[in-house]
C-alpha cells in the first residue's frame, strides 16, 4: 500500500474503545470510513464507525472477514493476541509495525530496546523467580515497583515496595506472571511526546504535555510542559530516534521523567495515547488526526500548538460534574458515550482552552 | 421531553448528508447516539452515525420504527415532506418545531413572517401567474429575481430578470411551480448569523460571518465580517427576535444583506448552515454541538469565537486540490466523504484559521 487512501476508503481499528471512537471521528474530517473490531458488546467506537465486527481475537474467521473489508489495518491498544496479528497481516497492511508491537507488549523487551538505542531507562532487572526479586533488590535498592511484563495498563498489574519485607507479598501478587522491578527515578516531574511518522517517513512531534497522576491514572496533562528549551528539544529527538528505528507508521506516545540529570524514558505506547487528547482543542490537526493521516498513507498535518491546554480526565464519579462542565466558558467536553459509571473508570475528559 | 438527554440517548436526524454528518460527530462528543433516516443509499452521515435507516419519506412503517428507536427527531434540511412529520410528532418530540419548517418551506410564507417581526425584508410578490409577474416588475423592477416558493436551495428553482423581454422565459423555468418575485437589493456585502436557543429559552449567536457567493452557491464565509459594532449587535438581535417569535430548540441559520440603510433578512434557514462551519475551529463549541445541546435539552455551550477563520468550500474538482490543502500549514481539512465528483456537489470544506 503506496498511494494516500483515497475518499470512501475504510480504515480497520483493533479496539472498540475511546481512542477508537475519536480516531473514527478524526478518518471522518478526512472522507474515510472505519471498520471497528471488539470482542465486547456495544463498544464506544461503534457509535462513530460505519461498521463493527463483534467478535473474539481467536476467531480466524471473523478477523479475515474483518481484513477483507478494509484497506488498512490500525489498532487503539496494544495488547492484540500475536495470533491475530498473524490472521490479519497476510491480508492488509498492520499500521504501526508489528515490531512496535512485539516491543511495546513486554516491559522487560522494551527497556532493553530502549537501552540499545543510547535512550535512558530507570534501573531494572527481570524477575522470573522470588530470588530474582531479592538480588535485584539488592542492586536497584529496597524501594521499587513490581510490574508485570505483559497486560498492563493504568496502574493495574503492579505492586509498589517501600521495604524488603513486602517483596514476597508483591511477587504473590503478580500471581505467577513473568515481572520486572523497576527502580524508583528520583524526577522532577512527568512529559509525554506524542510523536506521528508518516508511511514516507517524515517524523512530526506535538507540543510536549505535563502529566499529572491520580492512583496511577492520568488525571491532568498540560501544554505548555514547564520544559528548559534544551530539554524539550532532547525530548523530541528520543521521540524521532524511537519511531525511526522501528521505521514506524502512525502515532507513538512517549512518557518521560524530567529529572535533574535529564530525561529518562518511562514507556512508550504505539498508539495514540491519552496525554495527547489535548490536542483536539490545541491544534488545527489532533493526534487522532495524524495517525489515521499516517496509517492512511497521507502527509502529516500541521500539528503546530496555537493554544495553551489544560486536559482533564473525567473518571468515574466525574461525571457528575458534566453539568456543570457543560456550562464552563473555554471548556471543551469530550464524553465517550459508557452508559455504566465505574469507579476508575475512564468516562471523558475536557480540555481547557487558555487563549494566549 | 423535559431533562438533559443522558449519555447513550440517540438523536435522531433526518437527512444523511454531510451536515447530518457533522451532526454525528457533534452529538459523539456529547456522549450521544445518533440515527440517521435518509432515502438516498450510503449517505455522508451513515459513516459516523451509530444507526442508518434507508427509506423513503412516505413509508409510515420506516418512520414509526425510526421515531421509537430514538429519543428526539432533529433535521438537517427543512424540506421535509408534512405527512412525514405528521407520522413523526406523534412519537417523539421534532425540534427546532414544526412552526419553523412551516415558514420556512415557503419563501412567500417567510418573508411576510419576517415582516410582521418589523424586520426588513426586500421587496417581494407573490407570482401565480404571468399576469401577477408583469405587474409586480411593474412596482419592484424589472432587475429581479424570480424563485420557487418550496425546494429551492443553493440558486437551484431561480431565474434572474435583467430586462422585462426576459419575464416569460423565466416565468416558463418555474414549470408551473408557485413562485415569488423578489426586487435586486442594493447591498454592499451578504452575512450570517448562526443563532442558538435552548429548550430553556436562552439564546447565544456565533459571530457574523461575512458571505462571498460563486455561481449561487456558498464560496467563503470569512470571521469577523466587516461590521460597525451597531449592525454587529443589529444582527444578533434580528436572529434573537426570529428565534423567540418561533420559540425555536436548536441553531438557526439567518442571512442578511448589509445595506446602507441597515440590515435586510434574505433568508433564513432551521438548521446548521454552511455559513457556520468556520465555527468548527473558531470556536470551543462549534454549531453542530450548539445545536445537538439545544435539542438534547441541554444548556448552550460557549460559542464565543477565539480565532480568525475563512471557510472555504470545496465544490466538485476543488477536490483535486486536497493533498496541497491537507499539507498547508493552519489549514483544517473536513471531507463529507462523497465517493462520487460532480460539478456543484459539496464535497468538503477547509478553515483557514488566523491566529491573533
Amino acid at each position: 500500500m503506496n498511494d494516500p487512501l483515497p475518499t470512501g476508503a475504510t480504515i480497520g481499528i483493533l479496539g472498540g474503545g475511546q481512542l477508537g471512537r475519536m480516531l473514527c471521528v478524526a478518518a471522518s474530517r478526512l472522507g474515510l470510513k472505519t471498520h471497528i473490531f471488539e470482542p465486547g458488546a456495544q463498544p464506544p467506537a461503534g457509535d462513530v464507525a460505519h461498521s463493527v465486527t463483534t467478535a473474539s481475537y481467536d476467531d480466524a474467521g471473523a478477523l479475515k472477514a474483518f481484513a477483507n473489508s478494509v484497506d488498512v489495518i490500525t489498532y487503539e491498544f496494544e495488547n492484540i493476541p500475536t495470533s491475530a496479528l498473524d490472521v490479519l497481516e497476510t491480508l492488509k497492511p498492520i499500521r504501526p509495525g508489528r515490531e512496535a508491537l512485539r516491543i511495546s507488549q513486554d516491559r522487560l523487551t522494551e527497556k532493553s530496546f530502549l537501552e540499545s538505542l543510547g535512550l535512558k531507562v530507570a534501573p531494572y532487572a527481570d524477575i522470573p523467580d522470588m530470588a530474582a526479586l531479592d538480588a535485584a533488590m539488592a542492586t536497584i535498592g529496597a524501594a521499587s515497583i513490581l510490574k508485570t511484563r505483559r497486560f498492563g495498563y493504568d496502574g493495574k498489574g503492579q505492586a509498589r515496595i517501600m521495604d524488603v519485607s513486602e517483596a514476597a507479598d508483591a511477587f504473590a501478587s503478580m500471581a505467577g506472571a513473568p515481572a520486572v522491578l523497576e527502580g524508583f527515578v528520583d524526577f522532577s516531574f512527568e512529559i509525554s511526546v506524542i510523536a506521528a511518522r508518516s508511511a514516507g517517513g517524515d517524523v512530526t512531534c506535538f507540543d510536549p504535555g505535563q502529566n499529572v497522576h491520580r492512583d496511577g491514572i492520568l488525571h491532568t496533562t498540560t501544554v505548555p510542559a514547564k520544559l528548559s528549551a534544551s530539554l524539550r528539544t532532547d525530548a523530541v529527538l528520543i521521540a524521532a530516534n524511537i519511531l525511526n528505528a522501528l521505521d514506524y507508521i502512525g502515532v507513538l506516545g512517549v512518557e518521560l521523567f524530567v529529572t535533574p540529570t535529564g530525561l529518562i524514558v518511562n514507556e512508550i505506547a504505539p498508539r495514540v495515547h491519552n496525554s495527547g487528547h489535548w490536542t483536539q482543542n490545541g491544534c488545527v490537526v489532533d493526534q487522532f488526526e495524524q495517525h489515521i493521516r499516517a496509517v492512511a498513507g497521507w502527509a502529516l498535518g500541521d500539528g503546530k500548538r496555537h493554544s495553551d491546554v489544560e486536559m482533564e480526565n473525567l473518571i468515574g464519579d466525574d461525571m457528575n460534574r458534566v453539568p456543570e462542565l457543560a456550562t464552563t466558558p473555554n471548556v471543551a467536553l469530550h464524553l465517550y458515550g459508557k452508559a455504566e459509571v465505574k469507579p476508575g473508570r475512564k468516562m471523558g475528559h475536557i480540555n481547557r482552552i487558555i487563549h494566549p
